[in-house]
């Protein structure tokens, strides 16, 4: 039988790959007085659901989507985390 | 004593609002061959340390930036974790 899982990905860059963006929007935080902001890094977060037989398979899903479309592995890591969805009751 | 917090944001499309690279990336990863993907929604995921005095402070400062800057609150909501960075010890 097959299951659903939630599933949340956090797409980030690599710690060594520079962030044009995270810098600019630091600068943005600072001059509208944000004064105690640091270290800025902007990443992708994307939820989803996937069908599957088990936990392993859902994992492998998610790993081959995030190496072939979601994330750019030369420069990007990636983390997910996935919940069972409760199965709808058949006559409980 | 300030204090400095690792905080983790994540801003997301409000659930009514049409996110057309979630149905862009889902016909993608079904291209791929994954078809049991479904719901697919396209978030951002931001990084940054606050200094503050407190926890208090420090989400009040979070809350600023987020509805500021960081999110449209007409067709996004956000959250966000922080955690205490463990000040350098002084000659422990």
């Amino acid at each position: 039988m097959s299951q659903q899982y939630q599933c949340r990905i956090y797409v980030t860059l690599r710690p060594s790959v520079l962030d044009p963006a995270g810098v600019a929007v630091e600068s943005g935080l600072k001059q509208l007085g944000l004064r105690g902001v640091e270290q800025v890094r902007i990443g992708k977060y994307i939820e989803l659901t996937v069908t599957a037989s088990d936990e392993t398979q859902a994992k492998q899903q998610l790993d081959q989507m995030c190496d072939q479309l979601l994330a750019n592995p030369v420069i990007e890591n990636y983390r997910f985390e996935l919940t069972p969805v409760k199965p709808l009751s058949v006559n409980p």
